[in-house]
């Protein structure tokens, strides 16, 4: 059965859609940690990140940064931390968050409630810095 | 001045080292928040990971992997996690670190307390493990 990451690559569920390319997809977090916590994604469902392929694992890595950079250009933020948990959805994802201070990165702790309309300003915002890069 | 990982790499100060190659080292963190909870690092002083060359970001990634790889042979886990912060060392580091559930990637949760020879001991059959991968 597709995971909930391919059902939104494949276009059957909608995301708040940050960055693209041939391989990878990027799009807010809908529980997200943090404002502006974005997951970037390899369209291969491969569930844990060791089991990829050395290319492509670069080059998931690589596409993390290009993200990163555009959301630090808009968000308030120390720098964008990563983390790699893969115990929910058996497809790999990076964790990209902004944060100010090491307890930031708590995925035990209460999730941030946005309003739908902030969402789609805030992916737009950094999609289009993402294509400048 | 150099960087406590830097003084590490230049054997100034000791480590519990499980892998090293010509551009990257790995050694056990020493105030884990899992028993096996290893730190990844690039020789080259570069304060924050993004800030990483592509081709030295995909390289600093795939030894990550195969460092993951051995820890995976050795611990009792159900995956090695992947936590890069960065506001504490300037000094790109990526903590690689044995889970069961996702409460275990949380940086405010009391660091384990491991013995030296215990140290020792996971330090070298991890390495180990590495020269055989």
């Amino acid at each position: 059965m597709a995971t909930i990451f391919t059902k939104i690559i494949n276009g059957e569920l909608p995301c708040y859609k940050v960055a693209e390319d041939d391989k990878h997809i990027a799009f807010l977090d809908i529980s997200p940690l943090k404002f502006g916590h974005v997951l970037a994604v390899p369209k291969n469902e491969v569930d844990y990140i060791f089991d990829l392929a050395d290319e492509d694992l670069a080059a998931l890595t690589i596409f993390s940064k290009k993200v990163a950079k555009a959301m630090g250009e808009i968000l308030s933020c120390s720098r964008i931390g990563v983390a790699v948990i893969g115990l929910e959805v058996p497809h790999t994802h990076v964790h990209l968050i902004p944060i100010n201070n090491v307890g930031d990165i708590n995925f035990s702790n209460p999730k941030a409630v946005i309003e739908a309309d902030k969402m789609t300003t805030l992916a737009g915002e950094i999609s289009t810095a993402f294509e400048k890069l």
